[in-house]
């Protein structure tokens, strides 16, 4: 069997997805996530006029040897566009794989550890009182793990809040320059304990909170800021520092035992080995659309076992529905499952992507289909054409630059 | 003064470059290197796709700022495709404020630091006989330093060796498909003493003598090849094993002083922020085309000063003489200088870069006209429209992919 | 270009400033701040009988090659008085390059990275209740940032404190004799959060509180005093201990989060490598005129931005109206800018120093000015000849000399 | 009793050297060193405008006291100036305290532990023939440790070698621009073994044999060297690399046994703290002179002696007679001595300072009259007025500044 047809597609049915097609000898098609928000084109590049035109006439079984071939062999490894365009390739193989075997992908990595994949769903408010509103929402269509986001009093426009209380919150901008928002870590660290106090009061303890830090402290704030909550007991704070220097979170570490969650932006196990072989987090965050597909994402997933640490993969809707099936495929099996973000898709998003998948009880189940169990359809994904979009910025107070 | 224009270029003259131009809205215009070798177009998308609309209305005296702003805005951060679309903005940004200075860039840096910049060759050969000859040949063109590649007894191609003895050695080749070339570690460690053996006997010891492993050795391969050759006095031996996992230069150090260059792939700072502070190698590596621009190069360039590691930047025809010109620049500024690689461009590329710099005995020297002094000329550039190109892979004698 | 004149200003109007004028072959005229409190004549001589008669006919624009000069081929490297000597040259070379360029020496470092520079005022009280008038004072003056302090009960003579309310503190008593000041860690210790309380409850938790500890602590003591002001969520704590034995911080480090300040003594990068890179410290307190000039203090900095350390420079009346200038552009430039004091100098300061700066609502701007944008009445500064002045020294209660 | 004068000497007899007088109300005078080769006037200043109006009415006898109250209450601690400033006071102190007591200075320490103190002098030979001739000379006079520099064939000026053969070798250069000398490492490391070879085979190995690396080498050179010349049994190889990153040494240390000194540019036992500690030396370098006075110095051995670091002070004639005298006394004294350098001085030199030393059979007996024995001829000393002199830099040959 060899591969005959290498498709890249851009659509954007309320925001853009990049979508690789795979089409074998035998009449086999496989299809994988190549997302990576607001920088969808240079992936979508990167495949069509890179990578595409060398996997024709390759052996599809051969993923191993395919996903060494374009990691080595790129000789400029790694890389948000580089791991995107190879998770893709990886992704869409697997896919062929199993339905060649006959089999949803979750048997061929080992067959399901469980009986279903608990997700975490995003309670916000533009107050705290609008946050206990929306969180009680959530915990009634039964999901059991919960993060929370509330806007900072001060500061005009927070991460994971949307313009308007109600609205699906989404970052990304439509228009090709991005949005600025602003930021003080002064007001959020004042504030953010407030807000777990609210909901532990409201709600009790039986439920996983979680919260989204989103890059914003230095690691001695963020070591204040674990110490400070740690009688709310969350179930993780994320991304509480920027993570290129893995060493920094050292000293959260010693400040702190709120458990921590770190990596979405990750593209490579090379981005975590300190972190994670120094025990300095807990969750990682990484997913298969981003960190080169479902061949990578095991390795990391296995090496961070070795260190008790749990997966926790992002799952926003920059994930397509796609890199969402082939992560509930891994989460099924992985033995060190923690937790998999679901924010959801809109039915416009649906349309284009038949998802297979069912939600229960706080639980989600990916299908039983053979390969990834989701279909893409090429003549709904038409009518909506790509749309310029790009992540916001943040400034401090006085215009400096900061981590969104 | 503002942006008003941010135009990507993909040329092909003998081989691919891609040139981003800015235009300000007082009419002065800098220019910038994308290139990256074999991944062309994704650096071009991502450019005009995703960054240069955004440049628009900037003002571009305000480099750090808008640095920081791709850097950090990217939210998905590093990597060869995101540094070498930032880099070449750095540079045309650099371009532009010595425009407007009226001064050479590397003046604008510090100053000169040095009268010349020692470069070094390629002397390479299909047999250690038509090595020396080929050393023979650039000694005599004034060459100081010459890295050496032979090609090795058994092995079908060889890294650095051309097709016929005396053609210009270019690993990339024409075409989508990559070719493969095979590998035997045994082999290259029984062969190579020879070969250094070969050199100082006959040309002695005066000159700087180089070799690149290009990642092909494991680490106590490395740590054995580097003992095995420290009679011969190299300047450097490359490359000798992957960098990914930047401890294991650690079993490589421990057993030979022959020094190590490495980062010719390298991105960040954060690729060689552990090789760096634990003195694992003495040169590094990196260019302003890849890692981010001069902006993030200095900051490398300053990091390793503090730990007397020298700057010995990647200089083949894979870079553009622009990203040649902004090297030379900061070659002639940096205190820690080690050597620079130049292997040189041909008429045709000339044709479209007009470069205004100086070889003479041994050493380049930059132009002295305000900014990088170097012209894109576009109507030439025009001629030679992109040519799909592809570096090679490398497999062992089993058919295993290896490093290339 | 050469330089054809160096000479040497001791002037004190109201308070000793050592200042640097270079002149150029093409009349360009370069100017920087020599000022060492309590030690001026020392470094007057090191330029006047040293450096600058080699100055003499040296190319200005090669500014990084002259600072390798004097610290390299000082032989005897670091401490004060040479890297003030040498601050002062590499400032008036940068002013001089900023001049032939026409630029601010902000755009020359590579642009504003902000809209003004956030600077923090004294508060001082001779009891916790004059403390909260002045910082009252302060407050409306539009100030976000004060760092308190107060006289502590028991302790005749506190650092920080005038010897009248209201008066302005200025710690060099004129005259050749130090004043002898007392002390005692238990008396402070057991003062120090009451005075933060007053503070927080009356103005509560808007503003940025500093507060400065003058390395009169043990380690265990500063961790206990960390520890028990946490709740007063302060900006920093400065100077808790002496710092030449930089490994004394783990300790601090093991007990608290509340952020440290130190490096107002430091004159090299050295002085603080290891309190950096093992995150020992939140704030770099390294000024361009005691640590070696812009040239070096940009090397501080970029090292700090490694491991998310801010800058927070030095900025009392003992810099020189030149150095606060130098000091402005670093940090309008500078990504990891943290906060500047600034003390504010007399109206006979200022008509020696013509500066050309603004304050407003908390926020300093440099001149946009080409260079420092600071001019020296030379004819102002001869009619304040200098008058021996110096710094207090302390003692313990039993006598023992102490750290002031 | 108390301080009624304290006056400073700046003289040329061949060469300058910076003395300090103290007298006291009781009639005792003491002197001390404060000779800062290049850099005399500045400690002169520090000294005359600064301490010694500060000395006025001061118990000569608290030593400690006024030690503690230099060093700390200068503010601005360390630095070759601030410490060659308060050894000279401090060794003046323990001159007045030996008269007092009626003691020589070593006795006051603690006594003698040897019978006398073994120096090395300087053999140097434009060839290795002449230094061959030069050694022979050596050994004839009586000397157990002769360290050994030759020049290095292709750099036309090395360290340690004098113009013309035969001359005594002083680096300074008169006249206020430094000499500058050109440095090729490879050069150097490719001859370096063939010296050690040839002392050894024409002399044996039973005399000490010493080289001065000089600060030329970086850590894996200095490693590759040390490695190369293990065979000779060096007593030491000195500053094979620039210790202000002390960790570099780690990497020296890795590759070879032959022993290491370091710490002739040193001023406090910070700038050795982490060397000793770690055992990446053998011999501590450092001097009364320079850091800090008997009382600095006795403690750096002390911590050294932990280490099993031995002393092995800097003695050319940039230290002045009263320097070597306090360094002999402290010599006579310390139990982990290992060695002390001594270049002897000339007429003019001894016709100023009155030594009453004795060198006999490669060993020196520092006076036993009371104090440090050594007397300061103000009558001569006002014949020698000070003249400029400079310390060379050293360039590479592409023109870059480096270590000298």
């Amino acid at each position: 069997m060899k591969i005959v047809k290498a498709e890249v597609f851009v659509t954007c049915p309320d925001r853009n997805f990049v979508t690789l097609k795979i089409t074998t000898s035998e009449g086999f098609v496989g299809i994988g996530d190549a997302t990576l928000n607001g920088r969808e084109l240079s992936v979508a590049s990167y495949l069509e006029d890179h990578l595409c035109p060398q996997l024709i006439d390759l052996d599809p079984s051969r993923i191993e040897d395919i996903w060494q071939t374009f990691y080595k062999g790129a000789y400029w490894r790694r890389g948000p566009v580089t791991m995107t365009a190879i998770a893709a390739i990886d992704m869409a193989l697997w896919d062929i794989k199993g339905k060649v075997a006959g089999l949803p992908v979750y048997d061929l990595l080992g067959g399901a550890s469980r009986e279903g994949v608990m997700v975490y769903c995003h309670a916000t408010g533009h107050s705290i009182n609008d946050l206990l509103d929306d969180y009680a929402k959530h915990k009634e269509m039964g999901f059991k793990a919960i993060r929370v986001q509330s806007k900072v009093p001060g500061i005009e426009r927070s991460y994971g809040i949307s313009k308007n209380q109600g609205e699906a919150y989404e970052p990304a901008a439509k228009g090709i320059r991005p949005n600025v928002e602003s930021w003080s870590s002064e007001k959020y660290l004042n504030f953010a304990p407030k807000m777990f106090d609210a909901i532990r009061n409201k709600f009790g303890f039986d439920d996983h909170v979680l919260h989204d830090v989103h890059h914003r402290l230095t690691p001695i704030e963020a070591g204040r800021l674990g110490k400070s909550i740690e009688e709310y007991s969350l179930f993780w704070m994320e991304d509480p520092t920027p993570a290129e220097n893995q060493e920094a979170f050292r000293l959260i570490r010693q400040h702190t035992t709120t458990p921590i969650a770190v990596g979405e932006v990750f593209n490579s196990i090379w981005d975590c080995k300190q972190l994670i072989e120094e025990q300095l987090i807990d969750y990682i965050r990484s997913t298969v659309t981003h960190a080169g597909g479902i061949t990578h994402m095991r390795r990391i997933a296995d090496f961070a076992a070795m260190y008790q640490v749990k997966t926790g993969a992002h799952g926003p809707s920059d994930i397509s529905p796609i890199g969402m099936a082939a992560g509930l495929h891994l989460d099924m099996w992985v033995p060190n499952f923690g937790v998999q973000e679901f924010m959801g898709y809109s039915e416009k998003m649906l349309s284009v992507f038949n998802t297979n998948w069912r939600f229960e009880n706080g639980y989600m189940h990916p299908s039983d289909k053979p390969g990834l169990g989701i279909e893409f359809n090429e003549v709904e994904a038409k009518k909506y054409p790509y749309q310029p979009a790009s992540l916001p910025i943040a400034r401090l107070e006085d215009g400096t630059l900061c981590n969104w």
